[in-house]
């Protein structure tokens, strides 16, 4: 492969607060070691249309505190396709992109692998997604300030609750993994989490009830990972069923949970992960995601940070249950 | 009517951020006046219960910055009842109260007029309800910190809106009245509100997104107030419907909106009505609700207080329209 | 005068909270009603250097939420002089701008009075100032938010405070008037507010404080208005003398009390405000500012607007003193 | 020793944000586990003046999201004594506490080793403080909100910055370590830190201001950890005299930066390492800190804890200066 001179950057997928820092993170790092840095509309959409232009360290000047993306994002169902690549890659090498850098989460980064097997071209991703599920980083830009948001929202359900003495089902996000229930869930000092690793059926809720009810607890708050059957108005429709004498309410806290400025760790970690990815390209690595594992950058080759089993710690279900009483 | 001696308070209904202030207002006044302060646990349901207990200047240290309300809070069914009130008055006489102060919205409110036709008792109301549905008074306690909460969720799915380039629908509390969803889609800088007041049809909604087309503006927000028929999921559907190009969401904001610290305004709010409400026992007022009318104290009788036609500054629609273009 | 066609825009002075939602509300309300809108950079500066540009509804999209100006602000030395005036108004002429909204406070719109004296222009004032100190409105842009931020810190400063049981000194901007400490103090649920409408000496402070050892109180609050002379380090240090048996801090704000996002009463107050000064250009309305007075639009002679006297609202004084105890 | 059936808990040294959320998890944890749990209030003090009491689950309830402590904190000079601590330790005999769990920074843990040195107690370590300089975790309880209050505040300097276009000096806490100043700046995206472990000339400064000038950049922030000789203030006034064409300000923001809700993240940490002190107390660990490093729970001997050498990652110092061109 030809000496990489030019960079392009595209942000994919769900948007995550820190993108934008990542974004001026890779731009700036790049700059300043030499590269021209060229950035791309609409994620993958953006490369297939076309929708690329040159970026300075002026059009990413005041953006690391704000949440979103400037550079758009898309789903791309073209770029799924084998046409859909292949017109990518033609505007690649119009454009003369040398190197690919990525900020998204899973779907976004099996894209990436994908058009670099298919291609010459040095893909290197961002974990971008508030998630929290890519493997081989010990978190990912937006999840950070997501919790954050999950917990000053709970903080408010919890007035409510306690004035009214109630029982909430607290809905977020994280449909494949419970990261964010759970974590959200010890910091906001909830009752219990009930996330997509677990099966949690009506009888451990029972059980948690009934301790509740032990301790005369008034008022509870249970955090649900959003689900397509069981999520926050499944159980509570059934702890209705079971505890007519509860007052039980539903909260799905939905969209929201992306936005926002983003917290000084996510801007921190798409700091250092911005400037890892033009390190990268340096050092000739190609095909991996620039991730921090025990507060060192590392670079995961694409294919593994995609693996669907990142962990929970399964220590922090003992921390809430103690902590819940 | 004897000399007053003993205030009792309570708050009663939905909570609304700033009840603590004005708990802690009317504590400390009456005590800085020299009366003695009994506090009522859950609304009337407590004054029925005899929850009534002695509370002091140190009671009510620090909550001036708390969310709901540390004597909790209910809708009295009980209270609703002649039996109920009954019971009620005679908790108000063991406990030697002579004038009653509730902080609530509507409901409330009523529920102390009555009792005070009834009863030879002084009640006096403050405006406790994020609604600002209250005739009499510029603004209600709670109101200002909900319209601050919603704009900053909006804040925040602005982000992901313009990121993806979507038309958010989201649904704000306010059944019976605009002024929430009006004056946060001003201030979030919003396309449209759809408030009870208004009938919004289709084709309405259908010339807005038109305009939006033809700006070739790619991102748009509604703000919806609830309504068991007509709220965020009704537009979104119908806009769907007639408008398959566009990416359409919704958000239901729900009971988050009633909770966090209470607004600065807020606070002083419930300061001065708080003050207020002591001074209006003193110059032996009786049956009205302290209110703040052009930055001055009003006393407003309970039965106007309640009228449900507080009307909306119709200018401000005229201002949402300029500035959506 | 011909017709109106072209109207300019600048930010003076002390830059508030707002501002940018004002700058979009003239914008939009502007090209709504046939207007074209030129944005002048660097306040009376951009004036007399012909910093001019055209803005459309493009340029103020997403600033509703931003704080500071995007058009910058300066105190201008020039435009004091008869020659600096004389150069803006070449400019004005050659720019073919008919009506110059000013967004600032009292030194701003003295200049733009001064302007209009001198010259054949419809000078419109809009009141931008977090001082809260221009006659005839009931508030300022960036007032309220300003208010807020301070209440933020002070409830941050009194977690530490009452950890170390401490009393502490918080200095507020607000030099000439005491909007910002007796409102903020009332707010924060602080002990007292010194102000420069009052003089407070020793003896006062003794008194309150013997009246906050008489309680047990251990940890106290007291707002200074910023003050060359008499600011938060004099009063700190004649305590500290007087009664050295306490442990007294000072925290002097700063500037970070003119940042952050406006809050939605200040975004409303420059939507409605920015909106009515298009208004008052149709309607022939000149040197007049806009504010808002009891809930309705009006119009107020520059030279009244500038006058010092905005007194404050006496009977908070009392408020502040009833809560305290 | 005997079995361990009585822990004691207090809070000494700086107040830090999460030492609540500690306080709860060693509580309930502690409950849990079966032992009966003390609170000493104002650190070392309340050990000395026998200012201790029972606590249960529900003393602790509600206080996870709130700043400072609830058990009050002081920095004893008697407890530096021989005979200070033999007192207390009267005390901790005559209070039947086997246990004892310190939440604070290097000085309180210091305390804590000399105290379990000289008497028969076990005494755990909790890293209470927002400085991040213990020895053996990754981070301290408190150092992640205050990292986030400062972007918070830095985030309104630079609206007023931008909008001036003026040279912020911008002093936070951390006068022994430079992990507050160092992480703010790269999270704010401020041009420049100035850090104790580091010696900074006025050479380099220039050399900085020199770039910022090249690049025309208008305004600028600098970070400065405080020190007695070498803050803000002195480099602002460095710069003001060699570069008089700036508009150069200070901000100090003092005492706020130790208040204020926990984070999230500080909230996990301090339930984590709340509910490990409860563990290292049934395992049979002695005089240790409990910290997490690379995600897992450590048990820290204390003299190791409080080496002042925690290491900055001087990685961070590149990541700063290639983002701040």
């Amino acid at each position: 492969m030809a000496k990489i001179k030019t960079i392009g950057i595209l942000t994919s997928g769900g948007d995550a607060p820190g993108m934008n820092a990542a974004i001026r993170a890779v731009t700036r790092a790049g700059i300043y070691n030499g590269f021209q840095i060229k950035a791309v509309y609409r994620g993958y959409d953006g490369l297939i249309n076309d929708e690329i232009v040159d970026f300075t360290t002026e059009n990413v000047s005041g953006i690391i505190s704000e949440g979103g993306t400037v550079l758009k994002t898309a789903r791309s169902t073209d770029f799924a396709t084998v046409e859909g690549r292949a017109k990518a890659y033609e505007n690649i090498v119009k454009e003369d992109i040398n190197a690919l850098v990525v900020i998204g989460g899973n779907g976004s980064l099996t894209g990436a692998m994908k058009f670099a097997e298919e291609y010459d071209i040095c893909c290197i991703g961002l974990p971008g997604t508030i998630d929290n599920d890519l493997y081989g980083t010990d978190s990912t830009i937006g999840y950070d300030t997501t919790v954050n948001t999950i917990v000053e929202c709970v903080d408010r359900i919890r007035d409510t609750a306690q004035s009214h003495e109630r029982i909430f089902f607290v809905e977020v996000m994280g449909r494949d993994a419970g990261f964010l229930a759970q974590n959200s869930a010890i910091a906001a000092g909830a009752e219990a989490a009930i996330i997509p690793e677990d099966s949690t059926d009506v009888d451990q809720l029972a059980q948690f009830m009934e301790r509740g009810i032990r301790k005369s607890k008034r008022s509870s708050i249970v955090i649900v990972s959003e689900s397509p059957k069981c999520g926050a108005i499944y159980y509570a429709n059934r702890v209705k069923k079971e505890f007519p004498q509860y007052d039980v309410k539903i909260s799905i806290l939905g969209h929201l949970q992306r936005g926002g400025r983003p917290s000084a760790r996510d801007r921190i970690l798409a700091c250092r992960t911005g400037v890892g990815a033009v390190e990268a390209i340096m050092q000739g690595q190609r095909n991996v995601m620039v991730g921090i594992r025990n507060g060192e950058i590392v670079y995961v080759p694409l294919s593994e940070a995609i693996r669907s089993d990142k962990p929970l710690d399964r220590k922090l279900i003992k921390v809430l249950d103690e902590l819940s009483i």
